[in-house]
């Protein structure tokens, strides 16, 4: 998508034909600065730093890390060294292992000195299934956006409600939630997005505001409060969120604070959609609320803010009184009852494990 | 309540007999520092610009803001003058007009020679009765955290979830939400309160928390959107809340983000009670979703974030990306139907026109 009307992706082969290039995230929406990613140690600290974040960015910056490292010793010993060094960076991200799975079945039958050239491409492949996995969910929800335009005065958007970034950024390109609303906008339908902040990490006001700005996509920030009252007094059409997890019996686990927009869109007979790519389904697991375990994060999440002064300087201040104890869940599991539908590459689904595996049987069927 | 051992009000007639005292909450948790109003514009200055907060404490500065006027000027004039300098400081307070009319209807037929006396005195009635209706609602709430305590293993804390400041910062002492609570703790019953942090204003975690460790009240500060995960899990017992405005139906005007909470606590059936002194009640009003106009404030509420650096600065920064909108809605409205009970110094209340009519006929009689 745009950033200052040149298109960028978040992370690519730079133009020296072998080192990586990212948008650095933890800089956002304050700078806007792309670092150069040089060895599978740069890559795993880029991970493990959240310089890149998000499950399927973190699977494209594995799957470079992986061919980072092959330059610089391709051997077996050179191939294991890699995988482990990156497959901790963030251990709860899906996507890292699935990628750092996909490269080492690539690449392990495989002569060592046939591996650097096929790490790139193999990386690459993966860049560009991101890429046509979140074009396919953009396919998939554009009609949901354009049904409800239609019903609408010419020129009225269609408000869309998401939460925390689901968004460009979070991918290779498009973003999950983000891919029909980037389409539609695209195809001339007037959308506006709610943008809700997304605390304790502001990923919705410092990431998701910042690229729908810079695309040009009209949207509000607003604080994660606010959409309860917005719902009640019709000022959201839909809500499409994105997910890390979606368990086999359609429960959606995402960032904390969902499950109560998911409540309020049910109280006012709001659709409430998820976006997500098929890696994110979780077949083996068959009851969100109660196997999906939730990561507590640190207390500094939630007493600290980093922003801009006025005069430009980036500040971290304390905003919880010393001594507070404070806690700090990061995510929680929205029931697939309040669940309207899972808008994926194959098309929007049912939230229930019927409708899952007939669309994704392969993956079904592995775990039965 | 407790500041460092020492009881304090939130407001009271300082040692010199006629002069104010009132805690500037707006350097809170950062500094505790006490204010001195010496005039009827300093009174008003203090309700516009937020050093006091919370509808029952802005009606005993209002009422002590007459009584410094007439000090000065204790003519008819005089009383005119400083009654409409006060009522525009926070036009939407209801407690203010009220602390207003009362001063007016006590001052008004008196010789202007005895005005200043009985306006000290009127207001500091005004403070006496805040401070006992607030006792009542800490008995008549009490019991229901006893009950809940009665179940648990001994010494296992009843976990009281929290939104805002409705606490005794937010009155003259003991609060609203919080005078059970304090009441509670007082008499041994393990508390623990999760105290929403409050976007964007964050009353909860800046006042809410502070006010909480002060007095010694076990108690954890969570991001907004971490309530329904709680109540998910167990780890609610009950919902209390205060109220800026109760509708003559039972709608419940609160702070942005409590509708949220209530339906989390009714969708995991967590007991959801709101606290209010009954002058909030407005039986004008008979549907409060459609009927209460909710205030929609300025952007950099949401935008700026104050607080303090590692090494002790106060400074605001900004967390919004430049060139985003904001929304900022001060207020939602909860359904009456989401409501536990009302808790009220005459008792707990049913959420409906009859109930409260029965417990306040002399307030319900007067609209019809």
């Amino acid at each position: 998508m745009k950033v200052d009307d040149r298109h960028y992706r978040s992370i690519w082969l730079d133009a020296d034909g072998w080192s990586v290039a990212a948008i650095d995230q933890r800089k956002l929406p304050h700078e806007f600065v792309v670092a150069q990613l040089t060895t599978c140690e740069e890559a795993a600290d880029a991970i493990r730093t959240m310089l890149v974040r998000g499950a399927p960015l973190i699977g494209a910056t594995a799957a470079f890390g992986i061919a980072l490292a092959m330059r610089q010793d391709s051997s077996d010993d050179g191939l294991d060294r890699a995988y482990q060094t990156l497959v901790v960076a963030r251990p709860t991200a899906i996507n890292l292992e699935w990628a750092l799975e996909k490269m080492r079945a690539t690449l392990g039958p495989l002569d060592p000195a046939e591996r650097v050239d096929a790490a790139y491409a193999r990386a690459d492949e993966i860049l560009e299934q991101d890429v046509a996995i979140n074009q396919g969910i953009a396919r998939h929800g554009l009609p949901l956006i354009e049904a409800i335009a239609a019903r609408k005065e010419p020129g009225e958007p269609v408000n869309v409600l998401t939460h925390c970034n689901a968004g460009w950024l979070a991918t290779v390109d498009w973003g999950t939630a983000t891919a029909p609303i980037y389409l539609a906008h695209e195809q001339g339908v007037a959308v506006h997005v709610w943008v809700d902040e997304t605390r304790p990490r502001n990923q919705g006001a410092a990431l998701t505001a910042w690229e729908l700005g810079h695309h040009g996509v009209p949207h509000t920030v607003i604080p994660d409060n606010t959409g309860g009252h917005l719902m009640q007094h019709g000022m959201v059409d839909l809500v499409i969120v994105g997910t890390d997890r979606v368990a086999g019996n359609g429960d959606v686990c995402n960032k904390i604070g969902t499950y109560l927009k998911a409540l309020a869109a049910r109280d006012n007979n709001v659709p409430f959609y998820v976006a997500l790519p098929s890696p994110t389904i979780d077949f083996s697991v068959s009851d969100g609320i109660r196997q999906i375990p939730i990561e507590q994060r640190g207390a500094i999440e939630v007493t600290d803010m980093t922003g801009r002064t006025a005069d430009g300087r980036v500040e971290t201040v304390r905003i919880v009184p010393e001594g507070s104890p404070v806690a700090n869940y990061g995510f929680d599991v929205t029931p697939a009852r309040l669940v309207t539908g899972l808008i994926t590459e194959r098309g929007v689904l049912k939230p229930n494990r019927a409708a899952l595996a007939a669309a994704f049987p392969e993956r079904a069927g592995a775990v039965k």
